[in-house]
């Protein structure tokens, strides 16, 4: 499958819930990002950087090409918006780890504008994660919030990994995808997000009840996840409305942070109808 | 929490359904490793390290420990079993890549033993992994098969990473309590499953049917998950009974393997009455 179908679509806020596409409002209302850093976030891999490259809020400022890459990207009509230069794979390998796949193909761009907060509107679930700092378990996140709809995730800027190559590669294309909505101070994002209207459960093996238990009727979720280890920080867990645990029979109820995500998507989502 | 009531407790094989701990046989009916390596598997990290040595089965070659790492395993009764080496926080460093959190203790170890297929006997779920490699991958599948009561993983030798400190710190202590099957020939291994009784579920994005729905009253599962972008390979799904797929209502439904992973094991366990 092509990643051109699956560019976001930022439309005005508000809307029907559930719609499909935009979750976050359009460009007035974002802000951009504040981790200081003005060096261009390095994409690689097939799926990524087709998906940077439908993707029209993404700006690309260089496009590095094998001819191989080059004709499969012109047979599948995916414009490159900058003019590529073609290279060998090894040109490519060598900006790169060794175990990075690249596939042909890597692209310098600017990082994606972050959405702000106070575009939150609509039915669903928000991801707010608390200190995860793991790129591969933040791209596998945005994986599963584009899998389960979800609306977005919110991250704190300083303790969270920026766009790297690891990430965007671990997020499969859903880079592009997924509203990440990047705040300076999380605790403060929380009230706002509780100001739209959200119910924020905090995750943590020590609650009573389950996800499903205490979500009861509510439309608008906000799960807050914390870091493996170190769990919720206290701040994050006293701005959150109620607190939950994740349902597991096994001695051993700890679960990698991006598998407690998915976990609590699935959960969320069966809660609130939105499957099958 | 300390790893220590965490050790996997190898009884004798068949016993009562679900009953906790032993899920694959004793000694007589394991095979040693085919991989042919003989070096050891280097674990760092204190929840590796301290149930590896919990783990009556983990023979332990070297340990290098911290005073203060000395100090922590002391207190915590957790005996080292072979006199460790008092080593300063940087030699360990050296050992490692830079971001290895080791704090303070690094082992020397053998390969566990691998159980064979044929003391799979209980019901349940057994995770049967088709060509994944990455370790961070089957390092948070051990942890996930752990948290959910899995049988054990099978993996193919020459497919599967083999145990190293990146998968053992992505098992996160797991690695010593969750049975690993390493197989010489995944085909022939699936057939043996099918001999003991096993519904071989092959899951994969094109099937009909969801894992709930191709279920049944089947109690005894396989579940079979083949690896990223190529998924299983052909004869792999001719070896399975039938296939399925996870449900999903985003655009984009493609997980992370280790995400997929813990759903299923969600989903199957919560099908078998497991949860709760």
């Amino acid at each position: 499958m092509s990643d051109r179908d699956r560019r976001p679509n930022f439309r005005g806020k508000g809307g029907k819930p559930f719609q499909k596409g935009p979750k976050f409002g359009r460009p007035q209302a974002r802000r951009e990002r504040e981790s200081g850093s003005d060096g261009p976030v390095i994409l690689y891999g097939w799926h990524t950087v087709a998906a940077a490259l439908a993707n029209p809020e993404r700006q690309i400022r260089k496009l590095y090409l094998t001819e191989n890459a080059a004709k499969r990207l012109a047979e599948e009509n995916i414009a490159t918006r900058v003019a590529p230069e073609i290279v060998r794979p090894s040109d490519i390998d060598r900006r790169l780890t060794p175990d990075a796949v690249h596939q042909g193909l890597l692209a310098e761009a600017d990082p994606l504008p972050s959405p702000g907060i106070d575009t939150l509107a609509l039915e669903g679930i928000v991801l707010v994660l608390d200190q995860i700092t793991d790129p591969h378990n933040v791209g596998a996140i945005l994986r599963s919030a584009a899998a389960f709809d979800a609306l977005g995730i919110v991250t704190q800027d300083r303790h969270a990994p920026s766009e790297t190559g690891t990430l965007a590669r671990a997020a499969a294309g859903t880079l592009e995808a997924v509203p990440w909505c990047r705040v300076v101070n999380l605790a403060r994002a929380l009230e706002e997000i509780a100001e739209a209207g959200y119910w924020r459960i905090g995750l943590t093996g020590h609650a009573k009840g389950t996800l499903a238990e205490v979500m009861g009727d509510q439309r608008k979720i906000a799960l807050v996840l914390g870091a493996e280890g170190k769990g919720l920080r206290q701040l994050t867990r006293e701005t959150c409305r109620v607190v939950a645990r994740l349902d597991m029979p096994g001695e051993i109820k700890s679960l990698n942070v991006s598998n407690a995500a998915v976990l609590a998507l699935y959960i969320g989502a069966s809660r609130l109808g939105l499957m099958g």
